[in-house]
C-alpha cells in the first residue's frame, strides 16, 4: 500500500448495487459506547486497547508536546473505537464504519455531493480502517510484513490520495448536512491480491448512495512492478478478509483502448501543485476530474453518473503532460439491455432501470444518446504516449428532483 | 448571507496572529456530555432544545422518510450541541466550536494541510454556527428578518462556498490525522456590517494554526448592490456579537489595482463544472487557487504562505472567462520591517519574525526576493475587464521540517 503505481494493467472495477437496502447493515444503536465523551474519558477507554492517545494527552498536561507524541503515531495494536472520527470496528472485528456529515463544500452545482467528495470519503475511511487495524508499520499503508522486505515490497493500490473508486452515485440525493455511514472492509482477490470494498449510506434510512470495489496487488518499490504476495503478508491480512461484496460483477467489463481518433480530446493538461498528493503523484481525484471534463458539457447537464470503472496502468508524476480522450459507446444502450438479460450484472441494472422507468424498453432506447463513454488518460509525449488510466462511465438521464426523491427514498 | 455577490468594493481582511496560544481557548473537558452517544440517546437529548433530529428518527422507525424530514431541516430554535458534527455552542452561548480530524486528502504535496482545506473548514464551521443559531429561515444563510424582505435583502458575504478567508497558515505543521478545534463567532463592524472571525487550533496543545476575519454587509438581491441593515436584522444578530477578535488590524492594508503591465498573467481561465458552488458561482476556493497559481512555481517551492488579504469586488459567474494577474511587491520586505516597528500589526509580525530567526534584521533582508505579492482576478472581455477580487499575499521562507516543528510546538 505504499504508492499508487502500476507497470502492468490492473483493473479496478466498480458497478452499481441498485437501490435495495444493504442487508448487512448493522444498527449503530446496538453498539453501546459508555462514558462521557470528553477528552479525559476517551483516553481512559482507549488505553485499554492501545496507548496512542494516552501518550499525547499526558504530555499536553505537562505543557509540552513533540511531533512523536501527537495523533500521527500509528497504533501498534488494534483499535476498536475512534471517537474523534466517529469510527467503529464492525463486522465481527474486521470491518470499519464511520459516521460522517456531508459538508457544504462537498456539494456541487447540482446541490448534491460530488463524485470527487465521495471518492475522497472512500479514500479517507479506507485509510482510517487500516490505521485502526494495528497492521501498519508506516504512514503510507505498508504492514509490518511488507516493511520487513521494505526495499522490495509495496502494495499496488495506495491509501493516500488514490484509494477506492465508487460506482453508483446518486448525486441528486446525497446533500450537504446529510448524515451518512461509510462502511469499508477487505476481501480476498486471487492468490496475490485483495479487494477493498466500501459503501456510503444514509444513517437514517439505510439507503445506499454509492458502493465501490477495488483490487489491490503488491508491487516492488524499486522496480515499480507487480510482485507476489509473500506468505507472511497474506497471514497478516487474511484474517481481515470477509466474503461480503459491495458489488457483484461476474463478467468483467472490457475497456477498449482509445487512440488519437477519439471523438473528444483535451490536450496539454498540466498538473498543478495543488493536484499532487503527499507522494508527489497526481492524485486519483484529479484523474477522474480530467476524464469527466472531456465529456461534453451538454451531455453532463442532462445526465448523471451511475457507474465508473477505472483500470490503472501507470503512475502519473507531477511533471507529466497529460492528454484526456473520450469516446461515446455507440452500442452503450443495446449492450446495457442485453447484458442485463444475460447476467443480471449490477453494473448494467441501474442504467436499464432508468430506461424502463422512462417508458422505454431496452431496445426502444436505441435512438437515444449513448449512455456509456470510454475514456483514456495518457501521458503526452513527442515519442510515445503511455496509458495512465482507462475508464468507462455509465450514465442515466437526469430525473426531476421530485421523481428522483420518490424513487430513491422508497425502499 | 444569500449569495456571494459584490457590486462595490468590499474588503475582507485577514492577517496573522503569530504563534501565541489563544488566551480565549476553552477546554473541551469542561463541557460534559452525558449519556451513551447512540442514535436514540442523541434524539432524547436534542429534543430538549429542538425538534429537528427527533422528527427524522421517529419516521425512520416507521420505515419511511421524506425529504422534508431529514437533517436538511433548519432548526427554528437554537441548538447547543451537534453530536454528529462534534459541534458545541461556546463563549457564553454565542460562539461555535467544532472538533475536526484533518483528513488524508486535505493534505497536499507538502504533507501538510492545504490552504484550500482550511478555507473549506472555515466555511463549513461558519455555516454550522449559523445553522445552530436558529436564526436561519432558509438554507443559504438568510435570517428570518432578512427573509421578510426577501425580494430586497441578502447578506453580501455568503455562507455556501465562499465564506471566511484565513490568514496565517502554518502549512507545514497541520497534518493529516491532527485533531483540531475550529472556533468561530460574530462581531460588530460599523453600522451596516458584521465580522465573522474564525481560528483553527490544535486540540492537544492549543497552538493556533490559522485565524481569519471577514467583513459582511447586506445586499439587495435584485440590484446586487449593498444595502443598509434594517433594525430588525440588527436586532436579530447583534445578541450574537462578541468583542473578541481573531485578528487585530489597526491600519487596513491598501491593495493597489494591477493592470496589464503586471509581471505574471494567466489568461483564458475557464471555470469548470466542478468549480461552481450550489449558486452557480465560481467558488471562493477556486478564486484563491487561480490567484496562487499565477505566482511562479520556483517561489512557491521555497516559500510558504503566512497571510492573505482578499477584497471582493464582483460576482464571478460560471460563464466568465477569467484572467489572473500577479506582481511581486518590490518594497515587501522593507514594509514588513518598518510596519512592525510602527504599529506592531500582526499581519507583519510573522514575516518579520521569520526573517529575524534566519539571522537577518529587517533591513538586512532588502536584497532578498520580495515576500509579498499583489494579485488581481478579473473577467476577461473584449470591451472592458472587470475586477472580481484583489488580493495580497504575505510569505515567509520555508524552514526545514525540524526547525519548523521546534518553532511551532514550543509555546
Amino acid at each position: 500500500m505504499a504508492t499508487f503505481s502500476y507497470t502492468i494493467p490492473l483493473p479496478i472495477r466498480c458497478s452499481t448495487t441498485g437501490h435495495k437496502q444493504d442487508p448487512n447493515k448493522q444498527n449503530l444503536n446496538k453498539i453501546k459506547i459508555t462514558g462521557t465523551p470528553t477528552r479525559s474519558v476517551k483516553v481512559d477507554t482507549l488505553s485499554q486497547t492501545a496507548g496512542v492517545a494516552k501518550t499525547s494527552v499526558a504530555l499536553v498536561e505537562n505543557g509540552h508536546i513533540s511531533n512523536e507524541q501527537t495523533r500521527q503515531n500509528i497504533p501498534t495494536k488494534k483499535q476498536f473505537v475512534d471517537y474523534h472520527r466517529q469510527g467503529l470496528i464492525v463486522e465481527g472485528g474486521v470491518g470499519y464504519r464511520q459516521t460522517v456529515v456531508i459538508r457544504s463544500y462537498e456539494v456541487g452545482a447540482g446541490k448534491s455531493a460530488t463524485l470527487e467528495s465521495i471518492l475522497n470519503l472512500f479514500q479517507e475511511t479506507a485509510l482510517n480502517h487500516v490505521w485502526m487495524s494495528g497492521l501498519l508499520s508506516n504512514g503510507f499503508g505498508a504492514t509490518h510484513g511488507m516493511m520487513k522486505e521494505q526495499s522490495h515490497m509495496g502494495c499496488l493500490k495506495n491509501a493516500s490520495p488514490g484509494g477506492s473508486i465508487p460506482n453508483l452515485v446518486d448525486e441528486r440525493v446525497l446533500q450537504g448536512g446529510d448524515i451518512v455511514e461509510i462502511e469499508t472492509w477487505f476481501g480476498a482477490s486471487g492468490k496475490n491480491g485483495m479487494r477493498r470494498d466500501s459503501l456510503i449510506r444514509s444513517q437514517a434510512t439505510g439507503h445506499v448512495f454509492a458502493s465501490a470495489t477495488s483490487t489491490w496487488v503488491m508491487m516492488n518499490e524499486k522496480t515499480r512492478r507487480l510482485s507476489k504476495m509473500p506468505e507472511e503478508v497474506r497471514a497478516e491480512i487474511s484474517p481481515w478478509f470477509i466474503e461480503k461484496q459491495a458489488i457483484h460483477e461476474d463478467v468483467p467489463e472490457k475497456i477498449s483502448k482509445l487512440d488519437s481518433n477519439a471523438k473528444y480530446v483535451n490536450s496539454n493538461l498540466k498538473p498543478k501543485r495543488s493536484d499532487s498528493d503527499m507522494n508527489q503523484h497526481v492524485n486519483n481525484v484529479k484523474h477522474v476530474r480530467w476524464m469527466l471534463e472531456t465529456i461534453p458539457d451538454q451531455f453532463l447537464e442532462s445526465h448523471q453518473l451511475s457507474g465508473i470503472i477505472l483500470e490503472y496502468r501507470r503512475e502519473c508524476g507531477s511533471s507529466n503532460i497529460v492528454q484526456s480522450l473520450c469516446e461515446p459507446d455507440e452500442d452503450g444502450i443495446l449492450n446495457s439491455g442485453l447484458k442485463q438479460n444475460n447476467d443480471m450484472s449490477p453494473l448494467n441494472r441501474f442504467s436499464l432501470a432508468s430506461e424502463i422507468m422512462e417508458g422505454n424498453g431496452p431496445l426502444g432506447s436505441l435512438d437515444k444518446v449513448p449512455l456509456r463513454y470510454t475514456l483514456l488518460l495518457q501521458t503526452q509525449r513527442y515519442t510515445q504516449n503511455e496509458e495512465i488510466v482507462r475508464g468507462k462511465t455509465i450514465w442515466k438521464k437526469k430525473q426531476s428532483n421530485n421523481e428522483l426523491s420518490n424513487m430513491t427514498f422508497s425502499i
